[in-house]
Formats: C-alpha cells, sequence, structure tokens
C-alpha cells in the first residue's frame, strides 16, 4: 500500500497504533480522571496555553462548527476569511447559523494581508467575532495570525477570534495565549499523527464568558466540555481509545518540544518547494504554508502524475479540491513526513515526468 | 483490572482490536468505496433493513441529537416517552431545538403501555415526530416498540418515529423496517463490542424527506451522511480506524446470525435475574430490558458492594444515576457477558454480601 502523504490523514505511527491497543477503561473512574488530567496537561503545552482545553469527538469541520455554534448565534455580525475550500465552509456555516457574514473573498492561493484586512473591515463597524484559518488546507496558503490578531485586538477590544488551527498547530510556531486567540480548534488526522476522529479546543476565559447558555446534554456546545475537564471528567461516554491514541502524539511532541517539531516539518516543507521547482515545478500558494505544499506541474497530466506516483512509487498524494480539482497535488510536511521522505518523492516525481513524456 | 460489565462500554474484544491495526487508507479512495459498501451492507442486517444507513462520529447522545435535529425544527409539536435519564434527555433537547415538547413522564422504572400512551396523546391532536428510547439504560427499562409503532401509524400516519436504540439493535429483536422506524440511533459502545466514539442511523425513505433543508457542510445533519453514503463515501473526513473496529463486529454478528446473539443476550439476562432474586436482590425495573439489568440487594451499602466486587473479585458493574446514586447496580447482557459470567458474577455477588456483613 502506498504511503500516505495525503495533508491528513497521515499515517499513524506504529506506537499510536499500540497506545490504541490499552484496554478500555470506564470514564466514570478515577483511573479515566488521572488519565484525563495528565491529557490536558500536555494538550495545554501543544496550544502554548494555561488556560482551558478539552477535547470532542469530531473530525475537523465538526471542531470549527461547535466553536461558531458555541460563540455565535443568529444575527450576530461575524466576518470570515473567505481563501478555499475550508474558510470558506466557515462562511457559509456561519449563515447556517443566522449570523450576518462579512464574507472576506481572496483568489484561492492568495492571503489576506494584516493593513488590507483591516481597511476592508472598517467600514462594517462593530463586529462579534471573526474566523481565521491560520493554514488553508484546499490551497496550502498561510495567514499572518500573529500579527492579524494583534491588531484585531487593538481595533476590536472585544472581538471573539475563532482559529481554524486543524494543518497548524503542531506543525508550526502557534500560540493561543500570547496571540489572544478566544478559541483554537485542531484535529486528530493532522499533526497530531492520530486516527481521524477527535477534535481538541483552546479557549480564552473570554471566550468562555461569551460562549451561548450551555444546555448540558448540547453535544455541540463547547463549554459542556471545558466544565466537565475541569473535574478530569468527560461530558458524554468518553472515547477512551481515540483519546489514548492522542494523548501518546502529545506526550511524544513534548518530549521532542515544539520547536524542534516546527523546525523538521519548516525543513521538509523548505526542502520540497526548492526541489520541486528545480524540476519544472511551481508551488501554487503565493504564501505557502509549512504544514502542506500545493503545487503544480508545467507540462503533464496532474492526474496520470498523481496515479504515477502512487501506483510505481509507492506515495499518496491528493489532488485539488473544487475550482482546482485536477490542476494541482497537495503533498503534507507534518510527523513523518520529513526532509528525508521529500528528497525520495522529488527524485520520483522526476522519474514520473520523464515516464509520462517518454 | 477489573472485567468492564458496565452497560456500555463494553470490553472491546480482542479481534475488534485487531480491525483496528490496519493502516489507514485515505477516505477518497476507491478502496474505501468498496469498504465502506461491505460496512453499509452489514449494517442493513443488524438495523434488518433495505433502506438507507449510515455511520457518522459522536457518542450515543449526539446521534440522537443529530436524528431529532435533522427532523424536527422549532416550533414543530413533538412527543418524548421520558422514563429516565436518557430519554429525559431527548425531551431537554426537543427544548433546545426550540419544539412544542409533550414529555410523557413515567417514575423512573416504569414504562408506557401502549393504550394509556394512545389515550395520553389524544388530547394534543397531530404530531410532528415522536422519540422513543427503547430500552432505557439508566433505569434497564424496555419499552413494547412494535406494538406503539404499530398502533402510532394508525392514529398518526404522518408521524416521525426516532428511536434511541442505544443498547438494543444487536442486543434484543429489533425490525426498523417492519416495524415502520423513520429514524432509528444506535451506537458503538454497547452490542456493537467497540470503543465508544461512532454512532449508526437507519432512516426511512419518509423521514429522508421530512428532514430540514441540509446545508452539506452541517456536520450535524443525518441526510448528509445519508447522501454520500449512496455514493459509498463520506462527507467529511472518515474516521476509518473506528469504520474498521465496527465493521468486524458487524461481519461477526452476520456471520453468527442475529437471533443467535439475541438468545444469548436474553438468556444471560434471564439467569442473571433469577439468580438475583435467589440471593436476596431484587431486579429494579418494572419491566427489565435484556440488554442490562438494575437491580437493589436488600441489605447493605450498595457503594461498598460496588467496590468489593470490583476490588476483590474483578468484575466492574454500574452505579445508578441520577435519582437512583447509591441506590442500585446495573449490569451489562451485550456481547461477551453471556450466561456463564452471571453464574460467576453471582457467586461472587454472594460472597461480597457476606463479606460485608461479616
Amino acid at each position: 500500500m502506498a504511503t500516505l502523504l495525503t495533508p491528513g490523514p497521515v499515517p499513524v505511527p506504529p506506537w499510536v497504533q499500540a497506545a490504541m491497543q490499552q484496554p478500555v477503561i470506564h470514564h466514570r473512574t478515577p483511573e479515566f480522571e488521572a488519565f484525563y488530567q495528565s491529557f490536558l496537561g500536555d494538550l495545554r503545552y501543544v496550544f502554548q496555553t494555561s488556560g482551558a482545553v478539552a477535547a470532542s469527538l469530531g473530525s475537523g469541520t465538526f471542531g470549527v462548527e461547535m466553536a461558531m455554534y458555541s460563540l455565535f448565534q443568529k444575527g450576530d455580525k461575524i466576518a470570515v476569511l473567505d481563501m478555499g475550500k475550508f474558510s470558506g465552509r466557515w462562511a457559509d456555516y456561519g449563515e447556517v447559523l443566522g449570523c450576518e457574514v462579512i464574507r472576506l473573498q481572496k483568489p484561492w492561493g492568495e492571503t489576506w494581508q494584516v493593513d488590507e484586512l483591516m481597511e476592508k473591515l472598517k467600514p462594517h463597524g462593530q463586529l462579534k467575532g471573526i474566523v481565521v484559518t491560520h493554514s488553508e488546507t484546499s490551497t496550502g496558503t498561510i495567514v499572518d495570525l500573529e500579527a492579524i490578531a494583534s491588531k484585531l485586538r487593538v481595533a476590536y477590544p472585544e472581538i471573539l477570534i475563532v482559529v481554524d488551527a486543524i494543518t497548524s498547530v503542531g506543525a508550526m510556531p502557534y500560540y493561543h495565549e500570547a496571540w489572544g486567540i478566544d478559541c483554537t480548534v485542531t484535529a486528530s488526522q493532522k499533526a497530531l499523527m492520530n486516527p481521524a476522529g477527535l477534535v481538541l479546543f483552546a479557549v480564552s476565559e473570554n471566550g468562555r464568558q461569551a460562549m451561548r447558555p450551555n444546555d448540558p446534554g448540547d453535544f455541540q456546545h463547547v463549554e459542556n466540555y471545558l466544565t466537565s475537564a475541569e473535574k478530569y471528567s468527560f461530558p458524554f461516554t468518553a472515547p477512551v481509545i481515540p483519546l489514548y491514541g492522542i494523548a501518546a502524539a502529545l506526550a511524544y511532541i513534548k518530549k521532542e518540544t515544539l520547536p524542534v517539531i516546527w523546525q523538521a516539518c519548516h525543513q521538509s516543507a523548505q526542502v520540497f518547494r526548492r526541489g520541486v521547482e528545480e524540476i519544472g515545478g511551481e508551488v501554487f500558494s503565493q504564501y505557502p504554508t509549512d504544514s502542506l505544499t500545493a503545487f503544480k506541474m508545467k507540462d503533464g497530466d496532474i492526474h496520470a502524475l498523481k496515479s504515477i506516483l502512487e501506483v510505481r512509487y509507492g506515495w499518496k498524494l491528493s489532488g485539488g479540491q473544487g475550482e482546482l480539482k485536477g490542476k494541482i497535488l497537495r503533498i503534507s510536511h507534518m510527523a513523518e513526513a520529513h526532509e528525508g521522505i521529500m528528497q525520495q518523492v522529488l527524485a520520483d516525481l522526476k522519474l514520473s515526468q520523464a515516464r509520462l513524456r517518454a
């Protein structure tokens, strides 16, 4: 089977699989509480926060929807940076919630610069919140979240900043607390090296205060998970096995240290981008993120190239989504997709091109 | 570690754990489609339906909330049988949705008889839907779902019948299609012998027609999962590893056949109920379900008994929830908690009592 180099899901390392082989414990026990206490401690490190964190079942999509549902209600005026398939989805979901959505669109592959963004927002007056996708996975594009969050906080002291950090936390520098983010969302199947299925939250004290009233039975309300996490417990039946898997990844990241992991991801991205341009490729995004690269190849059928790479050389990459279908390939630099792997893929990409031309 | 005899989560058999060790495949591939096609076929057998079925991430709570959210909207008049912690939660959630909820309460441990139920509903006129908990896990109580669904269908031809079958599908006779249920919900950590984390749906054609408009990005909308399932695909990132685990359980149930599995569960319940009364216990529910037994012991501290059983004899049972906290114990009869295990627990329960009296 081909090695997954898709920008999620990523391959699950054997030591994560081993962690998920532990027997199920009941979630209403002191054993679970001790486990979850340690889990939450490591999660704080990975989010770089001393504040509230929690886990929930869900794909990344549900995680961001949970955050938006908990913080925004019908009639709220919110801005959403819309620069690709995922960031655009959050704008759509804002409309599902009945919010007045200011959709800040950019052509796919471009990004918002902080000053341009602030200018664009000015005529709209006060805002309840903003949703920023730190690393847009459909186009491989980064935004300068630190600068944006900092200016937003000055111009709109009460604004709620929600961040889709699904392909950023654990892959590149991310500081939930220092950057003043109100709700950060990430997911299991990216830099956390786990199967899809869990989402993770960090929430500021202001964010918690601003949440809608929470019915304790409401699965979608983030506050239910945060309140339970204060007692090291879970509001519903805890997904113990997936939590074991994430716990192993969090402990690994803590041991390796974040800077070491961020640097490995950055190095992988650098090597790939340089290499792909040398063989006639082109990085699609003007502001490439480190967790994945979206790229074009100058000549040749992108479908055929993807297929040769997978079938002949054993590397599974992703194609484009939406308007980029059939136009780009996307490769992960997260977790085990390190520099050495990139060198191999580049060599095989060159051979695949030659094969196509022949 | 004590053997889990809690009525969920149940222990995960080694062959389910082995299935979850398979490598992650990408969810946008022919391999995933072939896998999910076979998965859905087996799931139809377990629900006893030829109609639409699908899986989603979630705990059981989220599954029922998804069903209610998809089918009922603000202002809809719905009835909810409220006979315990879980069925009561669905009434609460109906109110979160803004429905006009007719809360059909019974003291915990009692059940609704079909004629009494129909009488009670009469003055309320037309109903959009009803939520029935087939087997109430907090009290160990069953309702005669077949009879209730059949009379409801005659009196209210258009009514949408939503069933919480979380501790019934795979444990006792359940016929989604033949009984005319519109939406059945079950969860992974009960009779399906898996870790918590997945919910499963069977939906009638009428149910699908009656659903609210579905935004394709809405994680909570059941129709998104059903539409994708028609193409053997998943609307969001598919939780491949948990799906592998469920696939193994579904294939096992199909091979063993449902009647054999239902009978084993029934037999386990019969043996335990008879045995516990012989040693001075009392079955709590007046209409006990087969998937678990809630029981009292005439004398002695229930906390101390639970603790001795766990620490001294290695059997982990559940206590009571809500108003039954400290008053009852609950034991599972699902999956591997078969008759032979019940005999052992009964012997140890007798010894534990003696130890407490000494």
